[in-house]
């Protein structure tokens, strides 16, 4: 079968010819209707610090997909060939401490598809059954396939707690926009995006965003304070990556508010532990999804958003290199790669 | 009558002759049986940065207190002469928002006792009765005045939610020492305290830790990875106010980990954000107690803790530099003055 | 002034000169501009059992009021002659432990207005000033004066935590159709209302809700279980005040779900113990509104719907007779009397 | 084999030969050292109501169980042979919505050990892996064995969040006594019991109840209303099953305070609705445990609990009927059956 595979320790990958794997006893052989790039596909992809620290080579990139399940291996008995599904890419242990307590989404002895074990980016993938979330059927390839970085931003709202409240969110990327409709969904008061990109502040505004901020051109801090009389936002979410979001937002958010993290910045970030102790802000990081409590509330949430303005760019996987370039130049959002064409 | 007021712009404070405060309208008079000096006051008398900017001159210090109900203004209906009380020290405004939705400790517009008006070291205070506290009539003076502290050790361990947990405590000051006792007291599986000082480490045992690390001799992160089988602790409490015990905090709590952060570094903490988001760890600011609930909770838990052993020294009001110079030396845990004496 | 007052230990109630009040200190004297009719005001004006044991005469009914400040007494600091203002209902002592811990609507001393004092059924009242609300001064008087119901309508909805989820309510009465709207405001996935009469179903789905079922004419539950595949309703609100909606409740939320108890069902109601506990259902009493948390969260949703439509019958106060008389044949919702007219 | 061996609709069990069952894939063959009787099962042996309409004869009673991996079918890989286990009771399917929400006791689908397969009153036992427990190997198998039942008190407690409340608790059975010892480890301010045995009442001091009740002599409500200045207990716990105490409790309780319903009353309980109402009382039905969350709880408050003095009667399996007798007439707190003896 076809799949993007990264064979060398250098920027980029090829498209080989690999054979279609075998799902031994528990797992599922899923054949891959719509697959779409992650940032950290991106990572790998470009060969950045972190990948050459993590992925041994060669690595079939891809986490993300929508797919068909082709044949089921020994003792899988919540699945069968033909049923419409995606998969959670964390594949957690079901053993630790973590697993034991509900909070499988930071097992100990996670698994990562495409990371530690082969990707989506082909026409055919393996993955264990405890992982296989079963789709609604009305649900496009391309959009199922985005459920999982969907999940992201429904986890992070959901723990920013919205409901009746005065929502700020860093960062106009996938899960900012995505997070913009969520919020809005889950009964926010008021939803706020801070970006940089004019096209994207725009979209943010359709998804759902009563306000946008241009960081280029205005404070977003000084904005926030005007709209809330000096009291600032209930809860804000950083979901850009940037030291400068994390700051801002310590500054944006009310007293007894809450600061979601969630974007990775570079290095360590000069945290004001006074603003912090003297609002009592609560600073939480969120990563991932629960496994498969997110699930359940992004399939609600799926039948009352629209994510497809989200979906920029569609191509059959052969031309993966397009989409990796499209996104490393940030004019696309979600890139969905078809396998089958 | 006689008060501790700081009349120069520089180190120290003095014994004055002050006229005897009268009460107004919804205010009460106490004469004080006894007063505490806390870690603010030490930062006036010894004109720190933070003082020079927020302390208007001249400035009765203290906040700390137990004493009688003397005489009460027009208006007071819950209080009578010859009651036995302490005092909340933040004066909120029960009007903002924040006292709106019961987090008066944060209120928008605070007043400090001691810090904002004149504060307990003397013979006599007014304070609004609505900050006024009924003491227990079984505590001793200088337990009751300790309180207000005990109050900080109460909120911080409530917000970190300790019982059946494996509790770490940074330092072995008076809050933290408080805290071992509340975190046991309050159900916690292990408490584990680090400090420096060899003899408050032994304190902090009869207190109810479990154990104690001297972080000048050992590494306390390790020790805790080892107690935990590499795991973490379920919740840390920042209480030093120390950069590096934040740091390793964050290193020594577990993933979906909780770190209260309550002490107050000097300058910017160098946050690792990545290892915040990856674990999910909740970085928690706490300050103050609420107002009235924490009271509450630390009147029951006064019936089972005994705080006697923390006032290391028990003075005349007269002779206060002594417990200053005590304390800025270290050599004092709580110091409790006697305005009658 | 003209007051509606309860002379009599009979039905009805007569519209009498009666002095107008003075402010005391700690006082507020507030100029009615409308004031609404509460189904205590109908128990009171019938005379039930209920009434009969609590109400002693002479007593000028009516508690929820908007208007203006007219006079303060001495010792209000917080507001001033001509100030937009509203009421809460529950007088509380702000010094009993349940005032101390936040929850100061249950105070264990608390007042009522209309009740336990003169009411608002006159051209003036006196209330103590730590009631008194400052209103948006773009919501006129009549919705500012059902404020007072919306906030139970809040505070019933913020208990059951709606985002995300399938929420059924039982009762077609004033709280009933005000929380359809208020759930789907708070994100609430669907709505569903089960009520008796076809026009309040009709004004329900205008409010908000998804789905209405005539309780005359089709099973509640099962068409709950028809439309969550037989899981249940995530969580359900009884605030029909009927012992059948509370046993239907119980079959109709889901497993883990929650069932806001709100209506008052005369007599005891047989409870399936064994099925609350299979199923880990949380039965939760709610009652009035938090001081003033519920307030602050009633404004903000107050600029986003619209109440309006649930003000069935605007009278002169002189006419208060026929607004007692619509509400006892159930042929109003929201009845609004003028007391300058 | 030798196994407990319900074979007829009538009251009593037998002891029979049977095959040693086989482990397919995904379980477990273990050999029993130690299990212990349940309440469920002397419903079953006594075959009441519920035992004619829920169980299919024959069936091999029990479910409390620790012992030894002897075997282990394909696909196994978290337990080897020799291993040292117990097993949650509950076998979950894993995949409906409860279980993705991380509610799996309360699954869907659930299967019970010994009343829908068979059961652990036997020489050896099939599990599924994912049901199966890893004892901590200081723990002698008949407190292993009640981990189970111990698990119903950890999961009931928590659910009270106890830690600095005053905690009323009916019920002087196992689950009862259990839950004085729980309660106050986990911190609890105070643990007052009610029952009906002296003896248990004893028992339930030395297991850290602060105060009991003798409800055959004193009125608990009255006593629990003079303990706490006619407020009330913060938490009750009913755990007796009795419809009685469900109706104390509820008076017991105080405004804003938590109900835990456990206990199976027969029949329905009148409930005051109102009084829930105005008191703002939280009803909430228990059952189960957490899986795996309450199994790390209860295994960390093992390490500082000891439960032995609860095991009354130790017993080789044959002379199981003894173990029966004993529990009906209620001379028996829990009962050790030992198949190898």
């Amino acid at each position: 079968m076809k799949a993007v595979v990264k064979t060398r320790p250098e920027p980029g990958a090829e498209l080989a010819d690999v054979d279609v794997p075998t799902p031994g006893p528990g797992e599922v052989l899923i054949k891959v209707a719509a697959t779409s790039i992650c940032g950290t596909d991106v990572h790998i992809y470009e060969w950045n610090a972190w990948a050459q620290s993590r992925i041994h080579l060669p690595q079939i990139l891809g986490h993300e997909l929508a797919g068909f399940v082709e044949e089921v291996g020994p003792e899988v008995h919540s699945v069968s060939p033909g049923d419409y599904v995606s998969a959670e890419t964390h594949i957690y242990c079901g053993r630790c401490y973590l697993c034991h307590i509900g909070k499988a989404h930071i097992c100990r002895n996670v698994e990562i598809l495409g990371v530690d074990r082969d990707g989506a980016f082909a026409e055919y993938i393996v993955v264990p059954e405890r992982v296989v979330w079963k789709n609604n059927p009305s649900l496009p390839p391309k959009v199922a396939s985005i459920q999982e970085p969907f999940g992201n931003a429904v986890h992070a709202v959901q723990r920013a707690e919205v409901a009746g409240k005065r929502v700020l969110i860093f960062g106009d990327g996938t899960i900012g926009l995505m997070a913009c409709g969520v919020a809005k969904a889950l009964g926010a008061h008021s939803v706020w995006l801070v970006g940089l990109v004019e096209e994207r502040l725009e979209l943010a505004r359709a998804l759902g965003a009563d306000e946008t901020v241009n960081a280029r051109m205005e404070d977003p801090v000084a904005k926030v304070l005007r709209w809330t009389g000096k009291l600032g936002a209930d809860v804000v979410l950083e979901l850009a990556g940037a030291a400068a979001a994390l700051t801002q937002g310590l500054e944006a958010v009310r007293p007894g508010g809450r600061l979601i993290a969630f974007g990775l910045p570079p290095g360590e970030v000069p945290l004001d532990v006074p603003k912090l102790v003297f609002k009592e802000v609560e600073l939480v990081g969120v990563v991932g999804r629960r496994i498969f409590g997110t699930w359940e509330e992004a399939s609600r949430l799926l039948s009352r958003l629209d994510l497809s303005p989200l979906i920029t760019h569609e191509l059959p996987l052969s031309r993966f290199r397009e989409g990796f370039e499209k996104l490393l130049a940030r004019q696309a959002i979600k890139v969905v790669l078809y396998p089958g064409e």
